[in-house]
């Protein structure tokens, strides 16, 4: 059986198709300032929208034509399932998943049945993963779904809800590790709050970094060294999230000392709807050492909830690339497509349309990237800019070698100061333009 | 000579009154909660906006009628101002002011004439300040206004751009001193970027912080007590500032050990420009114990920039008023207006109109706040529905007796939660809604 | 049997009471401006939201707790549920209700099906209305949900689309008529578009303009002589909805020669979606001649979906009812409450704290604009402000005197303007809070 | 004597250059689509922000270098500005210009004066028209700035306003018609307001619709026979401008019987204020028959106002180009770069930098777009998408020959539609990328 028999003769056509079911950008084993294109994307593809995503919206049910579900909620059909995502990964050329514990199994009457559903489908899982290479990029706990969490899992005023989030992460963590997974990543789900009458916030965040706490003894305890990674988003579900952007949940890594335990999973879509650009929350994040792994997708600037779109604008991803070059690349980390095609694309096909479209889009940035580092015009340009601080005063301003008065002395006496230099915005939107 | 005398005879005339030249609610000797409302409001008014505002906008010039100017830039016209804006707050009522060092005195070519002109204007502001006993409630030294700081001041990638605001800051923090000023603000201005192509964030952040610690070195030398705070601020006039909201300034603050060095300024527009309620800001503040004090105004929420209009909307004032209250009042901060007339109010009766609601609506907040406490409603509601954190399971979990495995063993032991209770938002929106 | 046996003793405790779960300021009975409160608000209960939602978001499946459900989507329990529905609505004391024909009976297998289903529940629904006298302010059919319509269905690509849509309206028309609805609403749904390069605006346009001529015509043909309407939406379920805002619904109509057909059904968080105020939209089509029932409900201005809450605002609700009032009050349309609780308040009696509260925000904000208006202080304020053009030049102009010479001639010799006068901004809104 | 000594040999290096002040796009004689890219893309020139702008923002004056200002605001000063204006447009090698009234000379004590000033300086403009062969691509008036249309002008409660502005145009149109502009726009500048308590709307439309039409008679009076312009912006500088976006337009035009006279001049920025794309509103335009002339710039999507970049990208430029082809092109408009230097871009030479990068975005942007056509795939993919519209049921229905009842009768015998083909909009995302 073959889930996508349309696709084996059209993919990879070679860089000169037209064809949008063809890479004309990745080509995985190709090299780039030293490394793989595989080795610097290591691009995954996530279980939750990819292979559980319906179409529904608000407004109406799904329309997703996948032809092998058996329409059950049963384990059975959840292992079939595991088989067929194996099936199309392998086929799109993908090194790595992720996924939600309630995405592979279905959710069970009570928590050990939950379990025991999972750990049938991690079985199939693991075959999936001997048989074809492909790794568990990071494994996560859906804490934001079932009812249970409405009103949150750790920031939950129900101390039972916290305690239930507290054994399925357990469980989840363990068969993340059992996987391989290099990662386990937490994302606020419902932490967060509606209205602050009826929130106390203090406490709230409290029980937050304690749970967290806890995550990271178990891991010591189990021996998972993965990375962990915490996952900004300012809004939806609730009306605020905790986690609500890069600096946000840097200040409250610090704040509980957590900041060596976590490392930040920035999306852009996220990052948009927070009111930040993507270039800004991966420099936030790589200027704190805390760059992790990154969720690929984009939004739509126009609308005001997070629309998960694959993401195929160069612009943003010669950006992701440039950041992430910047900052030594993504490892253990990646580049994890959290993005959804559009309900109106509800044919098994568009999956690979769109994934082959974001994995290009990504290639292609990696390249521009690498040619705007390897011709050192950006870089030379920045340089010059600062240079004011490389001796002189500049240099003994960061030697730490004045104060108020000593520097109120030095003006005094010049005035003013001697002039500025344009900042070249246009110029540089040019340069961009000339790699593009 | 009185700059403002058609207000005389119309000012409070009463609490029945329809007249919008009257207070109805704001009665500086009223006790509410046992301290007077001039304590717990603190009002302040800014002389950037009041007294130097125009009414010009990107589209127009200025429109102010301002009969009290002489239309030049000396030093004199800036003496007859401050005594003009002392009459206005006197016959206002407020009790603060606040001030940028520009905002009050002509710039000079130098900074030595810079600094002779503030002198010669302070000395008028310290007359005034004695003869009617009102206070400064903080100083600023405005380092975004003059093209030197058009990339920044501490932040600028230019050294001499910081040694010039240093030696600004100096001499701005000692007048302030010499005022009796009760704190000393820091806004970024242009502390941001226009683009990260041409910016190197970690080293201006590094700057940034430098600068700030030179700052306490310096007050601490000369007996400054008065607070420091950073007032956050997302955007404008940079694309991104890096105080953009109050999570971002207590990351920053944090990162660099200024946490116990300064409070945070809070502004409502500015809160809603990040995206967030200015609830939401105060109570990031108060649970981090940095809730300094507040620049009241609102911003329209249609609109995206910071039109700095005056608070007039009382569901606002009072969800202000019961954080405020919630984290024991503010003190040495204040009650700020930050705010200025539409281009259209160019009659300086306006300038009573639109300081008159804004304090009015405060003190009905006031009000509203302490009955919402008086009655306990509220908090009795919110005790409710954190219960079950305060014994068994929630105080064990609160305590540190639970990991993951034990919780993991209650859980799979009772299967699944008892069940939730409903978070009666709109419940609780009929409840505030009459007390309004 | 009765589905809230909780509500009956606690509701209507009079205005003095501060339970959330009384009227305070709403009684049917009280005449304002020489009709009864009944009469002005005309409030409506939609059956989509209160009867047929869940709680379900795009982040977890439905919460609400809906005792009388059988959990099947028979006629049966379809038609069950519409006595239930009777039972709120008149322990509500709600004078009207409205409906899509797919929230009142399930869709079936064919047309035929799905409009059979429809008549036998519609047979409840009558004897229901009979017994309690509660009316159908207005009917409209769903041509969103179902996959068929996942490109729209007047505006499809596919023609077939279009014709079921035909066939679809002519019924829920049809059984809107027997049930004596007042009106019949048209809302968009999925008319737009996901992106225009697949899009044939033109084309789409003209369509949607046919079918509405059809539906006149077959209006006229049955005798249905209730109000049609079209309901502006800027975003959502499409990237960018055709009737986007009242503008944009009046220039299609007015294009298509629509405009005396239809009038429009305004909803608060619509227009914030579409970047207007509600004023702003009441005011548009008031000034159209083109007001003709409203949504209430409200938006969360820092979320950018459509989060329709219900209304508790009470400046929103008073200057909805001062431009109602102001054109002349809404009939046969009415204040439809297009609102829903939120996931969190799950259970039934939230239900009624929401409709409570927004009921009696609505008739505070009637009793607040009677205020405003017998008053006369605005009116005459507005009046003062355009007296200009009531005699010399402006009424000369105004009849169509002049020219651009004819004024050219004038301002020549004149030279300039005499002045202008404040736009008393904050006096405005200083005026308006003495009357909150 | 030249103003931009430096830019003479650095211009027009050729394709290859990474310069980013050489075109490697733009050749104004190389042929696209059977006509040359200098009348395809016909680039005009803003005197406003290029020869008038400084810099100035909210926060801080002016930055800019500009040498040959001699810091007055005489006629001769406006008159050098002139000659150097069109040595810059001459060595850009643009083809036209544009400009308001006040930017091109000194406001005068009263209109006649201003007048006066205006043709001095439209003398010096006809001679340099003539010397270069620029032209005027349209004239209009400035009618914001001046603080006495603060409440508008043809929309301004002072009825002598109105006047002054019809004094004006006539003057600004009579100039435009001297200098042989091919067309005229209206911008609603502060055609708005500022809050709807203060405002009768139905007049001040009323009024604005008796403005243009005398416009229009005067334009027929004088023989001018330039195309009408108006221009849709939705927000800035009142808080809601009439013309908000092309359908508020164009419903405008509709209502008052003005839609022969005027087009709509579309501008990027302007669009994604009001919430559409670019592409939306040159779509809503072009279907409307009423596609003007386009002001080329972009706006930053995660800021509010008007921020007036030049163009940069490329998605952008080929979507415009697209669509502009699609309906004919643009004769009389053209691409009028209303764009503005950053303020830290402060130098002469950035203009150069600014308006190349522009120019060269948009001359890609014409190839991309001519590609697109060229192939023939995405209007393919179109036609097939409404195929079902051009035969059978659809062209039926197309051609008046179905009621609901005849089509109810269809779909009763049918059951349901036959089903649906995917929108595939990620597969036209990649496609589109092999085209950029």
């Amino acid at each position: 059986m073959t889930a996508f028999p349309e696709v084996n003769s059209i993919l990879f056509e070679g860089p000169e198709s037209r064809n949008p079911l063809a890479f004309r950008y990745y080509d995985a084993d190709e090299m780039v300032e030293g490394k793989s294109m595989r080795d610097h994307l290591r691009f995954s593809v996530v279980y939750w929208h990819t292979f559980r995503g319906t179409g529904a919206d608000p407004f109406g049910p799904g329309t997703a034509l996948r032809p092998w579900e058996d329409g059950t909620d049963s384990v059975e059909n959840a292992q079939n399932r595991a088989r067929v995502a194996f099936e199309f990964i392998e086929k799109l050329g993908a090194p790595f998943y992720a996924f939600h514990d309630r995405d592979v199994a279905p959710e069970g009457a009570t928590l050990a049945e939950s379990n025991k559903n999972l750990d049938a489908v991690a079985k199939v899982l693991k075959e999936e993963q001997d048989r074809t290479g492909i790794q568990l990029l990071w494994g996560t706990a859906n804490m934001f779904s079932n009812p249970r969490f409405m009103h949150g899992a750790a920031t939950s005023p129900n101390s039972e809800a916290f305690a239930y989030a507290a054994g399925q992460v357990k469980h989840a963590m363990e068969v993340t590790h059992e996987l391989g997974g290099q990662g386990y990543t937490f994302w606020g789900g419902r932490e967060g709050y509606q209205n602050l009458w009826n929130t106390d916030m203090k406490r709230e965040l409290d029980h937050l970094a304690k749970f967290l706490h806890m995550a990271v003894d178990h891991a010591k305890k189990i021996g998972f060294q993965g990375q962990f990674y915490i996952e900004p988003k300012p809004k939806e579900p609730t009306k605020h999230q905790y986690d609500s952007d890069a600096a946000a949940c840097l200040n409250f890594l610090r704040q509980y000392d957590l900041i060596d335990h976590l490392k930040l999973n920035l999306e852009t879509n996220h990052a948009t709807l927070a009111g930040h650009t993507m270039q800004h929350e991966l420099e936030t994040a790589g200027a704190a050492g805390a760059l992790g792994s990154v969720d690929a997708n984009t939004g739509d600037m126009l609308l005001g909830w997070d629309t998960d779109q694959f993401p195929t604008d160069i612009y943003l991803t010669s950006q992701c690339m440039y950041s992430i070059l910047k900052y030594g690349g993504l490892n253990p980390g990646g580049v994890n497509f959290d993005a959804k095609v559009r309900r109106e694309s509800f044919e098994p096909i568009d999956l690979f349309y769109a994934h082959i479209g974001g994995m290009d889009a990504f290639a292609r940035g990696l390249k521009i990237a690498a040619a705007m580092r390897a011709d050192g015009k950006l870089e030379g340009l920045l340089s010059e800019r600062y240079a004011s601080w490389d001796d002189g005063l500049g240099a003994e301003i960061e030697a730490g070698k004045h104060t108020l008065e000593s520097l109120s002395e030095v003006m005094l006496k010049q005035g003013d100061i001697a002039g500025n230099v344009s900042g070249r915005q246009e110029m540089l939107e040019n340069l961009i333009n000339t790699y593009i």
